[in-house]
């Protein structure tokens, strides 16, 4: 195999089964003059005659689905999500063999993929993978390597044809019978519809699986029926207590709250926190914690934030409601009350992964952002971001919206311990690249924050000097990244992982370019 | 000039221009299993710059115009748009020529681009065109002749890259920075953005022109910013007076109001008129009258019309709200009430033109229809239809969605007195065929009515053949379409149009073959 090194000085194939692949050049991403071709624009049905079919098995005999095809999922289902693993275990009783599989995520309870792959069902991944089946491919078990892509970045992959989809096997909460659906309604309801959107517009098939079959409309319409072929009624897409979180908890670890505090701080001292502040916020503890801070404290002060975009639960919807917040959107839903505000908050709005954060779209929900809170398995001297593999090199974890997110905001924080289990989390290299020091401002962890000083771009450059100075001045923990790395130290020494040769994976960046390679695991 | 005949008779070139054309064949559609090169699919902006340009100049600079191109425009703003103009002028400043220009429709107030197409900036359009313009096509003044979709089948050809869209010019009433805009809020509110949706998606360049440019987010989000490359603000888009109609008037003609009575009688005796009834309404004095009696009446009953689809009026929003109308789509808003209606009434949603009625979408909101009212310039004993020319000849009209709703609905009225200033309406023969009689199903005038009981779907002719049936047995005054014919006659002599041998314009079907030809008139 031949190897490159990219910009980041890490080893990429040059071609791996005769597709090409390029090294990642900067940040600012690559943009090529792209037209492409799209998938089937005709759905012409004989009038009168319906898109509803009896059984999986009926739909994929109809998309005429075939041994090397590729098939899309969506994870809005997340851990409750039965529809891949109902969808493969038809397809393997059909003996249809050398599937690729498109997930936009994958989840421990999709570890019987593991036995499609080990008859050879399925032959590779590309998209998103988690926990069990990160394992086994990081054990050297799979034939070709697992290609990781960021949610946009899949998405821009998808719309620009380097990512082709045969079938997208779509689960939704809501359908009519002429296609047209949403996950907002129903009793498995789980959300915006965004990760879905792409693959019922660009493939050459698209097939909902549902478990609520409605009268025309079902509304509201967050994937029209004029991208879908097939339409198959099934009892059950998914278990409710997988799908959203009852009880989304806020962190009560001393460390991380130790992280929150000094976040506020920075952030205020710096003067973000003004009427007017826009943010991104997840459903990770930190992050929980930290939405909750700013809600108490905007409502405290009687000011209004103006925007943030969600990863969307209870504490970004309080804030709405008591009107700390002006608008807020939403690709992702984590609790009821995400979807009941979808429902009935007109300054809240569902969005698909094109708007959240492709670099190539040109209008991005995460650009207005004044501040990202992200975490983080490594952070790296180089400001460099690893949130795929663990210290041991296991690949466990999919992109997510890392990347996009820490493209797109205007400040982006990665919000970690100092160590976990005694493994030191700032090194001197990450073992892996997801997002590159260029698209990070500050990490914060629960002892001292260390800003990124070093950027191609003067302006940025700038401001973050300007801020460092504003720390200093202020008093606040702010230290060199090599000193941040020294104080990780004093909780252990590094763990390293003992890789093999194999290629198991690739992270690309969202650009489509390669950011690193990631190797087997040696048990 | 090479011609063949299509199934209707009608004399079709086999090509113009090098471009080929193929003949009608049947109005369940060809169906060509199309993929397409979308336009350009990355909108890469250097981070921290703006898409506002600071003129429409500007923005024909930025995207490259240069002669021979294709720019298209919608007509949402109708008979107050101020965009297209506005944009022809500065082109013809520049001295660009040999545009083709595809507007969705055109209107009187769009005169001047005659003076455009003396001057060789516009050499062609395909679209709609009406009034002044298309007078002025009929005397066989344009190099090409005019093509003329329905609103589906232009955007099928958009779609299906029939239509090459080099730049968009969208009018927008509420943009933000991000090219994130809608048609339903500020002050030249226009309602719905369907007819600029696919030109937005599919174009190679797309400019937005705003008279209130909002801060992000501007919502709703009709068409996203990804689909956006510059936007410009002005003071004007549109004249309000002109944009949306504060008076719709429901006809108070004797004549007119028998043939409402009529066409509620047929539709009660054959059963329609029965709780979950649903129809397409438009906003002409017939369609209007109709409108408000269906709503009158199931509000007398107690019962419930289960969906309409709208060009929407205040008569159709009544009905939401007074609870004889389960769900509202839109397409085209045609007064305020519309648009208040759609910003707040969460079964009233907005539709673009591919969900509307593409033959090849799959999904069109036509389908559910059990009824819908069409006028007729002509109709004839085949049961075609006549939207576009005068039986004078003149080419006055587009096709808006004749067609469309034609192929789509489950019944289709055609509500028409029998004769025009002494002109019978009922002919042998059409001066131009719009929808070919294998679409409607009955013609209702003032004094009778007649079923089209020859249809190759044997349901539908089964089924009307039942109602015909249905009709005599109840005594109402239907007749065969000859004796329609014959009534029609004695209202005075056919006037027939004295054609010139010039091609000035081709009438499409939906699915893109050539229903018929337009020939020049002599003056």
């Amino acid at each position: 195999m031949e190897w490159v090194l990219n910009s980041k000085e890490r080893k990429c194939p040059v071609s791996v089964n005769k597709v090409e692949y390029h090294p990642y050049m900067t940040h600012l991403g690559i943009r090529p003059e792209v037209h492409r071709e799209v998938g089937r624009v005709t759905r012409w049905r004989t009038p009168g005659s319906s898109k509803v079919l009896d059984s999986i098995d009926d739909a994929i005999d109809r998309t005429g689905l075939s041994d090397g095809m590729a098939i899309s999922f969506h994870h809005h289902l997340r851990n409750g999500d039965k529809v891949l693993n109902l969808v493969i275990e038809r397809i393997r009783k059909k003996g249809i063999k050398n599937l690729k599989i498109l997930p936009s995520a994958m989840f421990p309870v999709h570890e019987p993929i593991i036995d499609a792959i080990k008859d050879g069902t399925v032959r590779s991944i590309e998209g998103s993978l988690n926990g069990p089946v990160g394992r086994y491919a990081s054990l050297g078990n799979m034939e070709e390597p697992v290609i990781l892509r960021s949610h946009s970045g899949r998405v821009r992959a998808i719309s620009q044809g380097e990512l082709k989809i045969d079938v997208a096997f779509l689960g939704a909460s809501c359908c009519d019978p002429l296609g047209n659906c949403n996950g907002l309604k129903g009793p498995s309801a789980f959300g915006p519809f965004g990760f879905g959107y792409a693959d019922a517009l660009y493939a050459e098939k698209t097939v909902i699986i549902t478990d609520d079959l409605v009268p025309f409309p079902a509304l509201p319409i967050s994937i029209p029926g004029t991208n879908v072929d097939h339409i198959v009624k099934i009892d059950s897409i998914g278990d409710p207590s997988g799908i959203l979180s009852g009880t989304l908890k806020i962190t009560d670890r001393p460390d991380h709250l130790k992280i929150v505090d000094n976040t506020m701080e920075i952030m205020d001292k710096i003067g973000l926190l003004k009427d007017g502040f826009s943010f991104q916020a997840g459903a990770g503890g930190i992050s929980l914690a930290l939405t909750k801070k700013i809600g108490d404290l905007y409502y405290a002060k009687g000011m209004k934030t103006s925007y943030a975009n969600g990863g969307t639960t209870r504490f970004l919807v309080e804030m709405l409601n008591n009107g700390t917040l002006e608008t807020l959107s939403t690709g992702q839903a984590f609790d009821l009350s995400a979807i009941e505000s979808l429902l009935n908050d007109k300054n809240h709005f569902e969005i698909v992964v094109d708007q959240y954060s492709n670099i190539h779209s040109g209008a991005t929900t995460t650009e207005p952002e004044n501040a990202a809170f992200l975490g983080a398995t490594e952070v790296d001297i180089d400001f460099n971001v690893n949130v795929n593999t663990h210290s041991d090199g296991y690949l466990l974890h999919g992109i997510g919206g890392h990347q996009d997110v820490a493209y797109g905001s205007q400040m982006t924080f990665i919000t970690v311990p100092l160590s976990r289990k005694g493994n030191p989390i700032i090194k001197e290299e990450v073992t892996t690249i997801t997002s590159p020091g260029e698209l990070i401002d500050v990490i914060v962890t629960e002892n001292a924050f260390a800003i990124n000083t070093e950027h191609i771009r003067k302006e940025v450059k700038q401001r973050n000097e300007d801020f460092e100075i504003i720390c200093r001045k202020q008093s606040l923990p702010v230290v060199s990244i090599d000193e941040l790395r020294k104080k990780a130290l004093e909780y252990g020494e590094d763990i390293n992982a003992k890789f093999g040769d194999q290629l198991v994976g690739m992270v690309k960046y969202i650009d489509g370019t390669v950011l690193d390679s990631i190797r087997s695991v040696k048990e």
